[in-house]
């Protein structure tokens, strides 16, 4: 490479769509000496070293970190703490651990009281993902263009500019914020939605009057959408929800109050509160697309088909 | 082409998304002897002209519908009956008047009862859209491999099979099913939906302390997909739920059920359950891909940048 590396050894503690997608990342621009990963099982680590997500795998969480000069968490976020008390005693002086949690609250509450003297923990979230998982999940585009959110919680400057470097190397666009800021934007963006998602697939599979096969014969724009978010990974997202609780309830009882406003002129008949509401929202989505995060492209719903 | 066209003079009464699509699906096809247009605006029918969607534009739907044999009402719930009345002393003995409205019951009960014996009223629905609309908005692949639902009120059945033809030979898979029926699945599959997806980005769009900037710049998979459906039409919406307000209305009461219940678990840190209902939606997603409905593709928010 043209450049040295970033961190001179990597270690990733677990294996999914995120770390792989790191990984791969962190290969393409040449920003890693070298790549050490760990996963719950073997089957996920077997996959990580035959897709060459890293260099080298480890059993454990604690044998994975030894020298590692970045530590990157990437499990979901209700593991965080095990994993923050077994890796402590093996971290290398001056390391920097960082993870990757949606939530963030809630992984400083849990791993920086673990973290030794001199140790500079970062929290971090890159705002990418997919409904998928699992080792075969990461591509290495997955960041481009995309935000990463570190936390300032504290920590070295020196330190937040280098792991900034290292997320701006694999193609993201890195903020610094604080971490109920961060919690509250994303029960609005990510959180509500997902449960929202979740509830109304949930609603279509439990009408037995409109059986599963015609909602899913039937899948139209709006539903079909839902489906592909209600396909994320049960595990992280029972996580989100149990450690982002009270900005996601919060959100959710705003959402319910527009709700029924909206379900009440719907019964009265009010086509202009209809109306201008839904004139409303349009703008918001142009915001969207301006700011390069999707494309006007219409989506009729098959993938590669999108025109 | 080497068959005969399936009707000899096609009139389109409104000239957005839909019929503009079947417009260059039966040009491409050879479908129709010559295709008549009519919409409210001149701006729309010269579009519509310069487009080459249309033979020949009218200014009025009187004039358009003057021997055709088959004419597609393509015009928002709301202005249906309004062109019935308008029309019917013009259509031809023995013409076909079908409709692609949303809604089904609303459109029998606003179009059925203005029409002259001898015509042979067919609802329809083809279940394709994308969020944009407008005269520039069609594009002929639109219906291929979608369901078009058709309404049997009654209509003769050699009418039925012609118009099914017509569907079939656009690329659509064809279904008769009841009016009722058909507003109940498409209050789960499209119009609740919907309305959540609309509620979600007012919400979004209200919250000041979340400022819209940041909601946009950190827009994450959820709500992108959100503000998306919330981008469309907003007459087409309005005049969906005041037609269809009672499925709409029911299919909302049990979305309510369910989110309160998910709402609870969330407050009680009941892990498990959500974690089962997490999983339950799972499945339902994996229906829709072996169904053809959507593919498996991962979609990371790019349009054209999806793998
Ligand atoms: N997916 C997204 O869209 C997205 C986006 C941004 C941030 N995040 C966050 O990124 C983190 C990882 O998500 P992901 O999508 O990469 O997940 P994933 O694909 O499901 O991978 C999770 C990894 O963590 C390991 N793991 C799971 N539970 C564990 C436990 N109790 N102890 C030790 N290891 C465990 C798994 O090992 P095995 O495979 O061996 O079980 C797997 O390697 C989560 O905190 C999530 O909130 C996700
Ligand atoms: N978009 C979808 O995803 C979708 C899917 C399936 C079915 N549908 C149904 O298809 C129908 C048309 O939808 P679309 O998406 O094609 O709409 P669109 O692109 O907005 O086009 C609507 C057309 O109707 C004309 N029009 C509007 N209001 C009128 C009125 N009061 N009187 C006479 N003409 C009027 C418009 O004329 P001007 O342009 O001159 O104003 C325009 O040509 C609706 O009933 C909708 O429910 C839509």
């Amino acid at each position: 490479m043209s450049h040295p590396p970033v961190y001179e050894r990597v270690a990733l503690i677990g294996l999914g769509l995120i770390a792989g997608s790191m990984a791969l990342a962190m290969k393409r621009a040449g920003l890693a000496g070298e790549i050490v990963g760990t996963a719950r099982t073997a089957a996920t680590r077997g996959v990580a070293l035959k897709r060459g997500l890293c260099d080298r795998v480890c059993e454990t969480a604690a044998e994975a970190v030894e020298d590692a000069d970045l530590v990157v968490l990437c499990v979901p976020v209700g593991a965080m703490e095990t994993i923050a008390i077994e890796i402590a005693p093996h971290l290398a002086p001056g390391a920097t651990v960082t993870d990757v949690g949606s939530v963030k609250r809630a992984v400083i509450d849990a791993v920086a009281p673990h973290m030794p003297d001199g140790i500079h923990f970062i929290p971090g979230h890159p705002l990418a993902g997919t409904e998928q998982s699992g080792p075969e999940a990461g591509f290495a585009e997955l960041f481009e263009n995309r935000f990463t959110l570190l936390i300032d919680d504290g920590a070295d400057p020196d330190a937040i500019a280098r792991l900034a470097r290292l997320w701006t190397e694999m193609g993201a666009r890195v903020e610094v914020m604080d971490a109920d800021h961060h919690d509250l934007v994303l029960a609005v963006t990510s959180h509500t939605p997902h449960l929202i998602a979740y509830t109304m697939v949930g609603v279509a599979d439990d009408l037995r009057r409109v059986t599963d096969s015609e909602v899913i014969k039937y899948s139209a724009a709006g539903f079909r959408d839902f489906t592909r978010i209600a396909a994320s990974d049960p595990t992280m997202w029972r996580d989100v929800f149990l450690t982002n609780k009270d900005a996601t309830l919060e959100i959710l009882g705003r959402f319910t109050e527009e709700l029924f406003a909206l379900q009440r002129a719907i019964r009265t008949g009010d086509g202009e509160m209809l109306h201008d509401y839904f004139t409303r929202t349009r703008a918001i989505r142009r915001g969207i697309i301006d700011a390069g995060q999707d494309t006007a492209t219409p989506d009729f719903g098959r993938g590669g088909g999108k025109r």
